[in-house]
């Protein structure tokens, strides 16, 4: 089956990683969000007016070939100037993306050039950016401990200022959307949104008009991946079905097919079923699983859990032939 | 046959350019100096303490396969960063050469990585550093309209010092040449010495030790090309036997094979042959050829007629089954 991710930093290169352990995958598209602002791709994006590479470059790294050739390149690209120069925390990888890009200017063929080069075709894998052009996040934040909502502008001020984000919208707005990921979208079997940040890596593909209509009208299964635990200054002491209800919030048509959390991760899992039932789809369902990596120091998903809860959601789905299940219902729904 | 070319810059993009076009040469090395401190490299090297990347990556660029990935690729390596940030004026080679030298430390490696990526070894050409450490030129120079000389430390200071280099060394003093460069003299057919800037791109490879004693052992031919023109800062004024004078200043055991001038160089072919006669083995000989192209407007090398010109020296100096001509002479003249 065809599936996209759609997402970015962290997040998506655990959903990418475990897609790749699903053996009913078969190819595997990344659609990347390009409104980071900070960082090495910041500094970039700022010196050269170019799509912020970091997403993209670990979204390609989450894709390598499982050979000698996709390590060592892999591992490359990922590796970070040291020193405190001009240079120092660029990724090789990012350097090698803004060459592509400020020299041919097209960034689907510069993401190809560096998944070959990573050996991602062997894995049918493939990134792509949501948008062509950099865009730039803007959000209504309520403050801590100030009354009232204020407007933050650029992903790396939205995630650091104490608060509760309420909305988020994207400059220039209604950006056109990246051909071949609109593709992408409408010729899947399963679009996966999440896990990540929520309002900076999950919501933005939902504000690009194009983005959002094919996934929309695809036939594709939609599933939510949520996240693990809520993120300070993004979305500081949100529960699950909150996160359900910003995503509704932002584009109130979506309909899914599967919420899919950690078990571990839902105190109250009937407060998840209430607050899911709006945004699923008839006979769509929310899924409870062990995907968190309990050994790590930071809250993340284990890629292989997270590989068998989402072959068991595609299971449900899309029985048999991969046509029927839910996704008939969706095309009922749909229409 | 296995022919080294060493040197550094765009005299040894000439070279290296002319001798992919020579039928009779099999495997092309280059060995290339590490003592640039200008530009993108000099940058580098002061930043992370690298080799300086740039007279490497064009060489790299100058042996690419001559197919369309090997142009894209040198293209890409080759591509200098616009604006006027950090990155400005990096070229993208420089970059990687840059990162594979922080991440793993070793630079015939990272060149053989790079090699491969730009499809040099379909030419059978490889890149090698003189040494494996960066290195700094000090030179004594006669300052224009000032008496006496002066030490100048590093290369661009060097260059852009008005007047005439006397004498140049290398700090650290007696650096380790890079073993692979070593074998690789040893192992030729023909070494060939310039063209290039002579005091910071030719004459340094006489300063590093175990490279001046391969040089001086080797049974290659050992030819040098003389430069089109003197270099303001470096050579101004300097006739085309007053190179050679500095040459052999620089290493007075040095015996050649052949002398390979531009005939519209030499005014007085005369003295070119009178102050080669000490460098030349016996048997050896000066050569005057049209090599220069006359259609450019700097003064460079036509790479097809300094392919033809060198095809006609190692014809002369290898015939038949490449082990005969002049190079017994240098057995003799050696022992």
């Amino acid at each position: 089956m065809r599936v996209v991710a759609l997402g970015g930093g962290h997040g998506l290169h655990s959903t990418l990683t475990a897609l790749r352990r699903c053996p009913s995958v078969g190819e595997i598209t990344a659609v990347v969000t390009v409104a980071d602002d900070g960082g090495s791709s910041g500094r970039l994006r700022r010196e050269l007016g170019l799509l912020p590479p970091g997403d993209l470059r670990m979204a390609l790294a989450a894709l390598a070939a499982d050979d000698d050739d996709g390590r060592f390149w892999s591992g490359l690209v990922q590796h970070r100037f040291g020193g405190n120069g001009a240079l120092a925390g660029h990724a090789v990888g990012n350097l090698l993306l803004a060459g592509l890009l400020e020299r041919d200017g097209d960034p689907v063929q510069a993401l190809e050039t560096v998944g070959r080069l990573l050996g991602c075709p062997q894995n049918h894998g493939r990134v792509l950016p949501m948008a062509r052009v950099p865009l730039e996040i803007e959000a209504e934040v309520a403050l801590d401990g100030v009354g009232g909502t204020h407007r933050i502008r650029g992903q790396v001020a939205v995630a650091a200022t104490p608060g509760r984000v309420r909305r988020v919208w994207l400059s220039p707005e209604e950006p056109p959307a990246c051909d071949e990921a609109v593709r992408a979208v409408r010729e899947a079997d399963a679009v996966l949104l999440g896990p990540g940040s929520w309002f900076t890596s999950v919501l933005p593909h939902l504000l690009v008009p194009g983005l959002r209509d094919a996934l929309l009208e695809t036939r594709a299964a939609r599933i939510v991946l949520l996240n693990l635990v809520p993120e300070p200054g993004e979305t500081a002491g949100f529960s699950p079905e909150r996160h359900l209800e910003v995503l509704s919030g932002h584009a109130p048509s979506l309909r899914v097919h599967a919420v899919l959390a950690d078990s571990g991760s839902v105190s109250l899992p009937d407060g998840l079923h209430a607050g899911a039932a709006d945004l699923l789809v008839p006979g769509g369902r929310v899924w409870l699983a062990d995907v968190a990596d309990g050994g790590a120091s930071t809250p993340r998903h284990d890629p292989d859990a997270l590989a068998g809860a989402l072959a068991d959601v595609f299971g449900a789905l899309a029985p048999g032939d991969g046509r029927g299940g839910a996704r008939n219902r969706n095309s009922v729904a749909g229409s």
